[in-house]
């Protein structure tokens, strides 16, 4: 039995740094990088690029809305054709950038309120999946499992990866809790890696309301920038590793 | 008999509009579009690559310092590995957009203030071209004629396109007047077409201080901002075609 | 009688213009300037501060979301004590600078997209208005009339001032047509004037759906990005003048 | 006997948070305060603001060439008016935010890459100088000992105050070692705290060639970003208390 774990990496500004990407990548198989729209640069983006590939990660494009003072995370009114150019603009520079070292990108995974927004909008997750099939029909979209997003990958023929997010709380309704509440982000390293491999052995999770969820998901997603990530990804390798499941990116 | 004439497109931005693109494209052959860095926006990007696919426009890269402030005309000591991730970034966000409509980009075409830079840099100018053989050895590099960056092509086998400035003047050394100079840009669409019709014909030019330089040129430059552009465009375009010169892109 | 004409200024951002900012200066009384948000630089607002003060204008700030490339005309949910922080910042360095002068800032009045959303969110007026009152109670609002912004600048003491948008067509709610739609704008200068003169006379204008409404307005805002801008500004100056309407800044 | 001693503070951004400024401020006199140009955003000058005042320290403005991804490192060629309206803006938006807590700027102290080009260029000091004599002829400059900077104030009649890096290493020509080489940073905490002492003590500090230099500074700067800044801050203090030195903001 394998699962994909992935995280978002790459986030770092200029002499901002964030996460601990280095360090994380051993315990991951696929790397969200972010492409300078709510974190990263240039050169950060081609130190990822290095370091994924010395770790053989997939590798995922990490786009966002233009939005850096707001680390991605504020929801923008963008009109949809700019959207769809921002997003090429994204991606394509990520792929050619890739493609310098004879690497290709396999996913793309929108960002913060970008993704959170497209799993409530059909307009949106139809103007990403249009996107994404204009670019290149052979990438895979990692989005909110259970929503709009993943029907239109199915209508449209884009494949679909649904995702659980370890260290975040779900609602009732199967959307995660807000950042801007309490109890939104899991702390306890253990506690996440429990959840986690109890996810993976049943597909189910229990809302912060305590209903039980079923989630669709191919991917355990983890948070680089958490202040405990790098003990929260060694033990959910632990964990899985304890019971004969491997980490291994989506074929 | 031929000459291949290039004008900076797509500098718009947002709501900012600059330059008269759509109605200058029928009097040139080759089309440097801005990649966001000094200008341009990827809406904007999008838009320039559709209208100079119309007007059958070979396509160019036209990345800059990073300074959407300053139009990228200010010199900024940029680190070599964080200028050419730079120059990645841009040339590869522009060749994935053109992708999308099955287009290649033929040349790359640095703006302002590092145009300017690497004509007299060695490290600046080998920076440049060392990127774009790894981004792609077919590019083609236009730069500043009689330079160590035209020196620096042929060593590391760059294929060089010098340039001929239409509508700017000319110092002794070979440099162009400085923007911040009186007399830097030349205001009569005639003077200037003729001025170009006489430089097709000899190569030769003579400097403000009245020497003539001889500039080995494949490529004329007119700019879409200076406020007659459309009307010298037009001018040059007559006064070539009355002298049985065809405007066309390098092969 | 006299009447206040506002109108936005100081949005050329480095070396991009818009508007036709002295052009319009000797038909206007108040001058909106922004403040590096949305357009604007400080360049730009130096200049404009002086222009502004040779025609002898009211000045003041006009602040935005932080959205360059979309000109502050995207809705962005921003948290309010940072949007309150990125208020002050926007009108204290106007402030500062109107200071070297030894001029004073009167008024302010938000952009776009946020002064749109305050007119519908509480939240928003409120935290405009506590902004506002907290750097200098004795500025003035001018917002959008018969709104939740009006209403709460009288429960909390700020000074408001509603405008009636000449140029614009407004739905049977009050609101104005979004840009978006067509016949959101209105083109015909001799129409804008007319309908301002009609305005100032009676406070009444029809609807897009033709429904009179009652606007409680004290200023008349003209677009300076118009394409039409000039000529506007002329007409309503001939048309009110004629009917010995003074243009002249609230006091 | 009494010494300043002044750190660079707020100069986080956004979700990127740099320096651990609450930790240090009880330990220093002087808070240079990112204005947002390099460093620093709206939210995060309110919250310095209020640190610095719980601690009472003197608040400076720590002003900036526009170039976040640079960190206010790389040299830009700026014209002078650009230059200055820039750090009008900066300082008023930074004096005004102060003002809502009926606080004032005591000093300007320019960033990285303006504050080491002032040092070497008449121009560029004269440039802030005469920028901060309109703003406020009675703010002091904080900048490089033995320069033009200094000899400009002087000129000008504007208050100056020269520093002394305790973290850095001196080349013989009294400048700064560059960033880019080995041995520009001290790391060890006894060491630099050392050092920091006998300079307080003498006026006089090795050059890394060894050569003795005599600095005229009222003012020890330490810096925030420093891996080891709260252990360096924790170390000066205490081997200056030792000695009987307070720690005390310029009067």
């Amino acid at each position: 039995m394998t699962v994909d774990i992935n995280c978002d990496m790459g986030e770092s500004f200029g002499n901002y740094q964030i996460g601990n990407d280095e360090a994380i990548m051993p315990y991951i198989s696929s790397c969200n990088i972010a492409c300078g729209y709510h974190g990263g640069d240039p050169l950060v983006i081609l130190k990822t690029l290095q370091n994924a590939n010395n770790h053989q990660l997939a590798l995922g494009a990490h786009p966002s809305y233009p939005d850096l003072q707001g680390f991605g995370r504020r929801s923008m009114k963008v009109p949809t054709n700019e959207l769809s150019a921002m997003l090429s603009y994204q991606i394509c520079a990520l792929t050619g950038m890739a493609a310098i070292s004879r690497k290709k990108i396999a996913y793309v995974k929108p960002h913060g309120a970008l993704y959170n927004d497209m799993a409530k909008s059909e307009e949106l997750s139809s103007t990403v999946i249009n996107t994404i099939l204009q670019i290149n029909p052979e990438l895979r979209l990692i989005g909110m499992a259970n929503t709009v997003t993943e029907e239109l990958c199915q209508e449209k023929g884009l494949c679909f990866s649904g995702e659980f997010f370890c260290d975040r709380n779900y609602n009732n309704n199967g959307y995660l809790v807000a950042r801007t509440q309490q109890d939104a982000i899991l702390q306890n390293p253990d506690v996440i890696a429990n959840r986690a491999l109890n996810f993976v052995k049943t597909g189910k999770i229990n809302s912060i309301q305590g209903n039980q969820l079923s989630i669709k998901a191919e991917t355990l997603c983890i948070h680089g920038d958490h202040p405990n990530a790098l003990r929260i990804a060694k033990a959910i390798k632990a964990s899985l590793t304890a019971s004969n499941i491997q980490i291994k990116c989506i074929a």
